[in-house]
């Protein structure tokens, strides 16, 4: 199978959002899903867009049953660690399960990490599933560490109604 | 006690690079920091630059025994989420310890709660060390969730040699 991998653009939208619903799905969270291809265009493709994807595109005559050329993707941004300068950040790494085991996943990997040396990054950090076994055991083997094991780090959230309420108790 | 919030500048340079290595001290993790504060001007002052801090200042009668004024900071950035859009993130949240349990802290997190809004972000996220309660403490009592406990998700990273190895294995 032949694949290419490139950064994303225009024509890809409507593919990627199908992915990012495929992906949601695998997590039990489509009903978590608001992103549309007309929001990811207005964040993505404006001048200060702070993120950005890679694509991994198959020829016309080896796509999928659903007719999908695009059959992975990679989403990432720059964030910043105050010990030790930028990190690239892996927002998701997906591959459609008909197109796995052929190094995809890895590519997209090994571009994103291009874009880390690149840019100066110290680090490609990501947040996965404990339980997603096959994910735990390819980011083993790409040399990943468990940061939240290792280092007991937890990832915390305060939701849209608590910042709110945060807010108005600043203005106090 | 009376204090101030504001955006970071340059002269606050030096006073964040200490607390930055106060707050690694106490995650016993001075080792880890390579942070300048010549570092934190170039990557943090130029146009492009992907992140910002709020800092807590206090009158100079009010200064700690070692002259800070700069008693607290917050530091952020722009992510995003591919179901939901624009997430802040806050890489630190520090006081020093002779100013705790006088609202600065949630003064902070309060003036990042507005960025957050004016930004349209949908979740302030952050990690937190799960063997620090009084951190942990504070954050429930705003209203956090802890993510890597409700859903399973674990914070991984890849170091900078497994990134080379990666993008060597990209070129075969």
């Amino acid at each position: 199978m032949s694949y290419i991998i490139r950064p994303w653009a225009l024509k890809d939208l409507k593919a990627v959002v199908r992915l990012i619903r495929e992906s949601a799905s695998l997590h039990k969270a489509l009903d978590q899903v608001k992103t549309t291809p007309e929001m990811l265009r207005d964040d993505g493709f404006r001048e200060d867009a702070t993120f950005g994807s890679l694509v991994a595109e198959v020829p016309p005559e080896q796509r999928s049953k659903e007719g999908d050329t695009i059959v992975g993707y990679q989403f990432h941004y720059l964030t910043y660690c105050t010990w030790d300068g930028h990190i690239l950040f892996g927002e998701d790494l997906y591959v459609l399960p008909g197109f796995r085991g052929k190094g995809i996943g890895s590519s997209l990997l090994a571009k994103a990490a291009k874009i880390a040396l690149a840019k100066g990054c110290s680090q490609i950090r990501f947040i996965s599933a404990n339980w997603n076994q096959p994910a735990t055991d390819f980011y083993t083997k790409l040399g990943a560490l468990n940061v939240t094991v290792q280092d007991n780090w937890n990832l915390c959230s305060i939701e849209r109604e608590q910042i709110q309420k945060l807010v108005e108790q600043g203005r106090k």
